[in-house]
């Protein structure tokens, strides 16, 4: 339980802050400029983007790039006590993600490849996502079963000579409807049901965009947002055939995969998130100090001033429990630290959506529209309570896990 | 407190459960159709909207027309508390209300045309407005004043010889981003300074969407909704100049009527919200009745039964409250009702928000996706959070009146 | 849904609220400071009683007796919406339920004697009870099973012979530490394991408190009170014998007394609790009105008029919903309101637990001593939370009939 | 922020463990017996208290005693980040405390002699105090004023000669029931209105409870305890005289010790918090796992599971809290951290309510009556909430401190 900043730390934030206030801040309004005159013309998924390829390049140049990535040469080196503070300046300034080749489902993605991916799939694929020349997306959720239990899942990979073939539909992949991205890590069952363990039906592959019957269907919004230009898609596949190769790590590990995965991209949302909310509660006291209904600033109202409180007390927490987490998974590892993800992915989401929401209220019509980041801001935080397994998943094996201190030894077991 | 309904109000019920039933819900896939397709090409403030334009036809031919006009021969004669239910009919099919034209501001307007407009005002708009042929926009919240506080209105409404010379800005005036929007009621000030008393500055005045010097300067979205075909405006208004005539009432009386014109409108919205709320419960019950994750259905879960119950409970209290506010605008008046009212209006959509993102986090993905209409009800109850006034304002005075209660007389008055 | 008070109701109102105002108010510092002498000298359970015996004689007097009987003689002839507003009264001033013979858990069993009672039963039991010359307990609840399940009852009923033989330990028996309570309505099993159905195992059956073998063991304090001179107590029973004709009903029916015991009570506890939670209310403007910390009123912050606000919504609501469930109760019977009357149940402590404890804290350490009524009512509330069936039942039936809503047709059945 | 447990606090929590459990959980129940043998007499002022008196020598004797003390050669040397879990276990097990003689308001009267107390006061007072011989009382509250604000006391400190004449009255003096306390550190006004600063206007005094004119007029219950053999007293003030070197510090400084009093105190009360709702959830999950209401254990539910991992994340989240605001202390003195100190004490007692309430509701009757220590754990944590002000001045304080970061510099000073 050790969170103090070490110089390396501080370093870092530094750097980071430099960058963000020099570049990020100022191409924010100039990056809403050129997506709002795509939309006009209902361009919104157009493959160039002038402001946030101009950001890249100065990240890239100033050595903030790919920092997410630990344990590689490719990396910056960080735990995840290391990283967590500069996630939570990229939640603060969202553009900043991209800019740095620090973005999901990339980030989640590259880690993968690294890690189980052949020198041939590093090559290919994982070598122009390092370098943020193409974008990739992560095929798991399926619109016809609960994707918080993963055993579900219902597309099929099913080996055929020297190739696998892939039938099903998948959404909410993100990233996916963007030119950019040219790869998807795909999830589906390659075993049967005659296997014994539920949690070994379930394998992961590589399938290329551009691989015959892959079909992006329709792009999805979010409270009316596209998200654009990453946006999330509609997916269907329909006999795609890809070489055996690219199945990662052997038939029916897909859940070992995808449980490696989650821990540290956890993190980073809640640290995000915990970031969107520092910008909400700073807008809200900004507001609070010049609006002045009824001959009263908002700032010397009792009920304002006990939400800003509040809101600072919950930020402050949200903050600690994740650092806390953070310290689990570099001690005792990402499986040792399950608990505490746990409580993080609980916690933060919901956290940001009632301190966005106050600052959401005090703007009124402002907070709603797009002249503040708040109103998107709430639904990204609000779509994270159910991503990546909901609340109510979160909540119930934190509880298990709670009442299992009491149960006799062997029930336990 | 007699709520019961009458055969009156059951046989109006049931004709437009009928409508409903036959032509707005089959309409509502049609209707989204029409707009996706438009919003594709950047066109989404196209004037011509075949399926609302049929459903306009069949409704008026129906006789279900401008039911929301009290005491007039073109209304359907309902008193408040015969009306509530109807608004919660359109509330749980959003398209009815336009369908039918009784939808806001239109209803407010023509109200307040009838009300206090002359002769030629009314062959001039309320005539068409009845007819459905035109809309129009009510102009009062400014972008740079606490729009809760009237009196900080900064608009100027100034006699010069035989006309009123207007300028201002406005912002969240709905329905002036469509074509079809043809006039605007504009509040501003024609008071000084040297008024003896702040509330009777303002005034109201007719103001043709073609007169010179009326600029939409753009749309504001809501989250990341454009609310097309309707809209909210914001308005530059620069040396606007309409003849004296247009002015309603008298200068200095803007007040007055503004308070008239909110009252019914609230039981309108808050009976909406509750519809909207059914609707979602409705999808809540439905969902957990068939996704069964970790083998067992969600509406065997008693987490999910507790929120199904909560919302039951709810919706039953905010309708009790509602058609209670309802009878007492009926038998003491808007202004001996105003607590009553203000009750309602901060129950209300706290109760649709939540009972709507329980539906969501139930429907996950598809909850805040185009696949249901969740998202955007949710959008819409929380942003009457604090149109017509912050939940803050109507809590204050709320909480002033119970507190009058046990204060001396003298200091009552 | 019609809940306009008749004048009927509004006489007994009138009647009820100037007998509280002339007796009651006056006798609450008399009957606190008698309780307070006898506790000194830990004489707490002492049968003697001036204060109230004074106030029964008067009450009875004035013909404010016993109102709570519906269809009966000996009753005052109200129908459930029009004794509720008499309830309101009583919870306000607590002391009035006993003083007009109509306090829990008499009212529910002089009701069960007289529905279910054979004419010995009414001449030794009915008559001294309706005359308030002696008390009565209800013994149900167990201490070894969750009371929220009645199927779980162990306690034993056995015939033998011309008598039935009882043993079994009970809990939280109302009124039984009190040397007044001279019978107790006693529930227990007679059916075995065999039976078909387990909720025909169960029956009812008079206790007399001096028959041999019954034991009160002690005395069980509700957050530190001892709630003398009524008291719950804990009960043994050891072979205790009686009569076989103490039977109610008969064999196995002791669940359908139960379920009709149960539904006026709700509307009695509920009306209460309103009737608490509105004295607390105004004990809560009044200490806002006078204490000035910092140099503001307490009434004159935001965050105080915002408490007092959602205390007269909550309230508010809560009556009507009871109204309404009184209303059902009275139009479609205790079984067609089965839902309501749970809502009620829900609904009427939470509020009341929540404007309570918001009085607790304008008052400080005021609010948590004797020196007001609102500590004690706080627990009260809070202890009907769990008592006749916990929140969660009750909010797991209403889920369950919502749903079925949605079920098919045959599912339901 | 480096919150790691230390080789010396890993010892230091096993001693006192083994010494909790060893000695003072087998003590709990006898105690239970002998205040309540006491009570069913009227007697529980008693100053003989046998369980406690052993237990006291069986700690001292085992260097458990007067840890709290930091600075002095009287205490055990530990800084608060290491003395906070100590009393997280006397908070999980309440008899610790006195058994260890670390029990407020003892512990801030200790270290207030300690700090400014003449070597006279530390002979006569703080060594009985030291060897628990006696305790002590801090009469501050009173009960005609906001006791949130003290500039508004009223108790009059009038120097007459070599003397200080004393007038007042005071509340919630805890401790002075107790026969064995025999000093109290009393605030009043030294100033006069004349005085510059209002907060230069208070001082405090020693003042022993034999001397003329001290009158402990009754004691006060918390909710329905009487919180024997400690209790809360009200106690008047006429004329007591004391000689004039009993003031402490100087006239004018009252404020100044309050303030440092408070710091460390707060941090001791909020882990005792922690500790009380560690114990509930452990009480929770007992019961969860017991009992089977319908067929389904409670442990099986996911309502409970829910309230069971919230209870688990709310408690963390405190923890965590605190021990960055002891931290805090630690490292920026008492003033630098006051932000840190303010939001624990607004989240533990909130926090503590909550797992408490949970765990009393699983818990039915037996939640709220003697059979747990449940519903006088509620009463104390829910009192906090109020005592050494309210949730509303912290709030305040903490909503004014995150506005000045965003006021202009000169608006800040």
């Amino acid at each position: 339980m050790n969170f103090a900043p070490t110089p390396k730390m501080l370093e870092w934030q530094e750097r980071l802050m430099k960058f963000v206030t020099e570049n990020v801040v100022p191409a924010e309004p100039l990056f809403r400029k050129e997506m709002e005159a795509n939309r006009a013309k209902g361009n919104q998924w157009n493959p160039t983007h002038e402001v946030m390829d101009g950001l890249k390049a100065k990240a890239r140049a100033a050595g903030l790039w790919n920092m997410f990535l630990p344990a590689s040469q490719h990396g910056a080196g960080l735990t995840n006590l290391e990283y967590a503070p500069l996630c939570e300046i990229m939640g603060r300034y969202p553009l900043t993600s991209e800019a740095m080749n620090c973005s999901a489902p990339d980030t989640g993605n590259m880690e993968l490849l690294e890690r189980y991916g052949t020198p041939e799939h590093k090559e290919k694929w994982l070598k122009p996502l390092l370098a943020g020349e193409i974008r990739s997306g992560f095929a798991m959720t399926e619109p016809d079963v609960p994707s918080s239990d993963a055993t579900q899942i219902q597309s099929r990979i099913v080996r055929d000579g020297d190739h696998y073939v892939i039938n099903g539909r998948k959404w909410w992949t993100s990233g996916a409807p963007d030119p950019r991205c040219k790869v998807l890590i795909f999830m589906g069952k390659t075993g049967t049901v005659d296997d014994p363990s539920p949690h070994k039906q379930q394998s992961m592959i590589i399938v290329p965009m551009d691989t015959p019957g892959v079909k992006v269907e329709r792009w999805l919004s979010v409270y009316g947002y596209d998200h654009a230009p990453h946006g999330h898609a509609e997916i269907s596949f329909t006999n795609v055939r890809v070489p055996a190769d690219h199945l990662l790590l052997g038939e029916g590990r897909g859940f070992e995969i995808a449980q490696g995965r989650l821990g540290p991209g956890r993190i980073h949302h809640c640290m995000r998130l915990i970031g969107g909310a520092e910008r909400a509660l700073e807008l809200m006291c900004k507001r609070a100090l010049v609006r002045k209904p009824f001959g009263k600033l908002l700032s010397d109202q009792g009920v304002w001033r006990e939400r800003i409180a509040h809101s600072r007390i919950l930020i402050d927490q949200a903050r600690l429990l994740t650092m806390n987490a953070a310290f689990a998974m570099d001690t005792k590892g990402n499986k040792g630290a399950k608990n505490e993800i746990a409580m993080i992915k609980v916690v933060a989401p919901q956290m940001a959506c009632q301190v966005i929401d106050w600052a959401i209220q005090i703007h009124g019509g402002a907070g709603v529209s797009q002249d503040t980041p708040l109103a998107a801001a709430y639904t990204s935080a609000r779509t994270i309570r159910f991503a990546d397994g909901p609340d109510e998943v979160h909540l119930n094996a934190i509880g298990k896990s709670e009442l299992a201190k009491y149960m006799a030894p062997k029930v336990k077991a």
